[in-house]
């Protein structure tokens, strides 16, 4: 549980040190100035700061596209290779230095040297464990997991999530800001190695690499059947929404009733839990739930135009041939 | 290998039967009328007409919003009740039926016995394999999967597979002939059980499951993971070439360096295979035919004009308050 944890009102947050140079580090550069935030963004090697910047231009061209907040501007990036003046002022750190637990042990006790108690620590780490990353932290209570997805200036995730002496005012705290800020944060009920989107990725990513070894798909196999299959429906709809649409009217309770001894075959190498009546419940409850107030048939009309759309969209774009 | 095959030229075909009243039935035989066949389709209760009639019509709103084929129209659909009947004169069978693996062994007796040898039985099954199907037919080496994906009216894939004793020239003839009907066939490099995207979807579904289960997350928190997280990007990329971006110009070769090790990591119940110097060629090699000619900076550039339409599609449909 830590000490307790007292911040400004999120709100109120005018000034964020943005710490890493790379991809996800200048990602969140990008997405605050373009919310109209002052930023300071460390950079550990004054060499990074041209890629540093390509990457900012970069994404401005998408936030402009997505609309920018009040007074957003590049003008009001700063950059500093000194961590002290990078953090002087800000009232919340997000840190995306490299993925080493000695790193990020050291960089996090000097962050608490350097700031005051009521500045959340945020890491962008997607896979350390914020008990282990506060282990030599003087004010451990401030220091929480903000994990984005790449890029952090498109995606909307943060999945957040504390360490054992995190307190839970700081997980409020920084959920309210992140949402304050035009993210969408998750919230994990505990902490999980991988948090969830990883996870769900991960499962996808190791069940491909088994079937590369066995010869049963080749990579471009397995590219091709996200893109050609599941992969739109995907952009607006989780598998539990999915499998809800899948039973038609009778929704989810329908669906498992149908497809749930196929839980029993071999169709991937991880081995489904019991379908337990409570796990039942918890999914039909939450199918409901995520299907909100929209019936069967609203549901096929909007998935059903969201997909002629993003066929066309990525046809246009990603798809399209070289010029 | 069983006996050999010789259809007739796939492009001459222009009388298709599609076997089954259901979403898939009716989303095939809705696709082959949008492109402009001539389409028998069996519904084995009369009382499914009119919720079949329904699906065909929702069916050819997105249709139209597509593109018709030349002489696309929904007046070359006739029902049937009777086998016999729906098969006379068919050059081409795409059977939806239910998934009972007794019910598909009579009924492909029964359409080898309807059809002539140059004719295609080609199964949109989910999980059942061919070799099991076709083990009453008197002419199985024309017997294939052609598993879809829902609704088949607007997601290409099509994942096509024999059985033992199914002719590699019955492969080929269909591949060609979804090509020119307008579906993105993925040839299996062997039967296995899920085939390719069933795989992956399901290896999503069970993590998600033990994650429900465990406490790790509730149904809306995975939902709402994928879609605000690697959902967009799902719709033009898969695995591999998402990771091969996640290496930055350094692509796959890089990105398996750095996160190699991460395999190991719990991030998934299922554990991965051996990262093996074979392995890690073929996932450079797949990637980098999958990157084509589009260096670092144009992929990125079109995933992000991808993903600010991607969310302004999703907002404006599928994600749209109530009216």
């Amino acid at each position: 549980m830590g000490n307790g944890f007292k911040g400004i009102v999120p709100d109120k947050v005018r000034h964020i040190c943005c710490i890493g140079g790379g991809p996800i580090g200048a990602g969140w550069s990008a997405w605050f100035l373009g919310r109209g935030y002052q930023v300071s963004s460390y950079l550990h090697d004054p060499a990074e700061a041209a890629s540093f910047r390509s990457l900012i231009d970069t994404a401005w061209v998408s936030l402009e596209a997505v609309g920018l907040g009040d007074g957003a501007s590049k003008d009001n990036l700063r950059i500093s290779h000194d961590l002290a003046d990078a953090v002087a002022g800000a009232e919340f750190v997000q840190e995306s230095a490299p993925e080493s637990l000695q790193l990020k042990q050291a960089l996090y006790r000097e962050l608490c040297e350097l700031t005051g108690e009521q500045v959340v620590l945020s890491s962008s780490t997607s896979g350390l464990m914020m008990t282990e990353i506060q282990a030599k932290c003087s004010s451990p209570q401030r220091t929480v997991v903000g994990h984005p997805f790449n890029p952090p200036y498109l995606l909307p995730l943060v999945e957040v999530v504390g360490g054992k002496r995190t307190a839970p005012e700081a997980v409020r705290w920084v959920t309210e800001f992140y949402r304050i800020a035009g993210k969408a944060p998750l919230v994990l009920p505990k902490e999980t190695p991988g948090f969830i989107a990883t996870r769900l990725q991960e499962a996808i990513w190791r069940e491909a690499l088994h079937m590369i070894t066995e010869g049963e798909a080749t990579p471009e196999d397995i590219d091709f059947a996200i893109v050609n299959g599941p992969g739109p429906r995907w952009a607006m709809m989780g598998p539990c929404l999915t499998y809800h649409m899948g039973g038609g009217e009778g929704g989810m309770a329908y669906c498992l009733e149908q497809f749930g001894p196929a839980l029993k075959y071999p169709w991937s190498r991880l081995e489904a839990p019991e379908l337990t009546p409570e796990l039942f419940d918890q999914l039909v409850e939450g199918s409901d739930r995520l299907a909100a107030d929209r019936d069967y048939t609203t549901l096929n009309k909007r998935r059903d135009e969201a997909l002629v759309a993003i066929s066309k969209v990525v046809r246009d774009t990603f798809g399209k041939a070289e010029n």
